[in-house]
């Protein structure tokens, strides 16, 4: 990658986890663009993170709203997080427009009302889903599944690691970046079928958070010299 | 339960697996059946173990070998540590001595060679598989799926949870006493279903392992009190 910092689009990027992910990418000087059902419901988004970032005294970046579509045509790599229930419309909608880009699921096949038990797809991952609707031309990368969206929110360090899976060993590496940008530790793990442990994560970690009224994480332990 | 430590059985229980968690209850006073094919071979490790805990000036505690079906009948709580490709057959052999039981079930379905890339079973998960083999009358709880073998063996504490699944929530519960037996933390992370999780992340963690030369593990952070 050149210095240019790549424009990073977040389509239902007015939810929790969408907003918290626009705000630490902006914070870090990525080009956004948020991407909602409608410009104008995006737009409310982009008003509040703007002013949010000159709050925090962010020097200027390039924050703009669009419709999902729109949205995904004009960004370098594309990130979805909108619920379950709408991956599929959604992927589809955009599905020409994601040609080549990396396309970022941080999706959970979370389904109401039971969203504290592991329900994954027939075909594996949500993330599987998307690969196989969106074809080889698209580098699905999984990520961002487990992390608060509370916790992206705030301006605090994040004590979660993040699982990165996707079949393009580059592709995962770039969104390794973005989470470093992000501010956490990403870890490329391998195709994309290991999507599987991230998604299903979701579900143990909701059952924690309501044992110990928390928001919950994961940290990869064991590494070399990280060992504490 | 009373004060008389229930009789753990582990089948399976001449792997590396195995025998790590042998040692750690045995250490911890819960006395053991270690259960194999046959009992001579299960015998080859109950002695290598009772050597282990007199080096370690460990007072006797209970350290049998059997047969798995016969371990089975034997014990309290039975443990099963066995390839996947034995988890069915070997559950077969011993289903009607585990009425009414617990069975802890450490499986995890990897299918070589690529045991770095999640493939759960059609049933969701090896320990659906497991309740579903046995019936209601069987208390099946999956743990242990993400500690290195390597570290149970060792004497030294151990940086890795365990996540802790099960429809039955008093057997989770005893469960959880047996990690911290173990030396680790458990998390009851609710129903039998929520196993996918930890399975998926052990071929997670290979991927790791193999690109950071260690023996990963998993911690849950974010916790309240907890956060360092």
């Amino acid at each position: 990658m050149s210095d240019v910092k790549p424009t990073i689009a977040i389509l239902g990027g007015t939810g929790a986890l969408g907003t918290g992910l626009a705000r630490r990418w902006a914070q870090a000087g990525y080009p956004i663009v948020i991407g909602s059902r409608t410009k104008e419901k995006a737009q409310e988004a982009v008003t509040e993170l703007q002013s949010l970032m000159q709050e925090r005294g962010v020097d200027a970046v390039a924050v703009e709203a669009d419709d999902n579509q729109s949205a995904a045509a004009k960004a370098d790599i594309v990130t979805l997080t909108v619920p379950y229930a709408h991956h599929a419309s959604t992927l589809e909608g955009v599905k020409a427009d994601l040609e080549g880009k990396i396309l970022i699921d941080v999706t959970v096949p979370l389904r109401p009302p039971k969203v504290g038990t592991v329900q994954l797809p027939d075909a594996g991952s949500a993330a599987q889903e998307a690969q196989a609707l969106l074809g080889e031309g698209v580098k699905v990368v999984s990520a961002f599944q487990n992390v608060a969206a509370h916790h992206l929110q705030e301006g605090h360090g994040i004590e979660c690691d993040v699982l990165v899976a996707g079949n393009n060993k580059e592709a995962r590496a770039e969104v390794v970046t973005l989470v470093e940008a992000a501010g956490m530790n990403g870890f490329s793990v391998g195709p994309i079928a290991n999507s599987a442990a991230a998604e299903a994560l979701t579900s143990v970690l909701i059952q924690i958070n309501r044992q110990y009224k928390c928001h919950a994480g994961i940290r990869i332990s064991g590494l070399p010299e990280q060992d504490s």
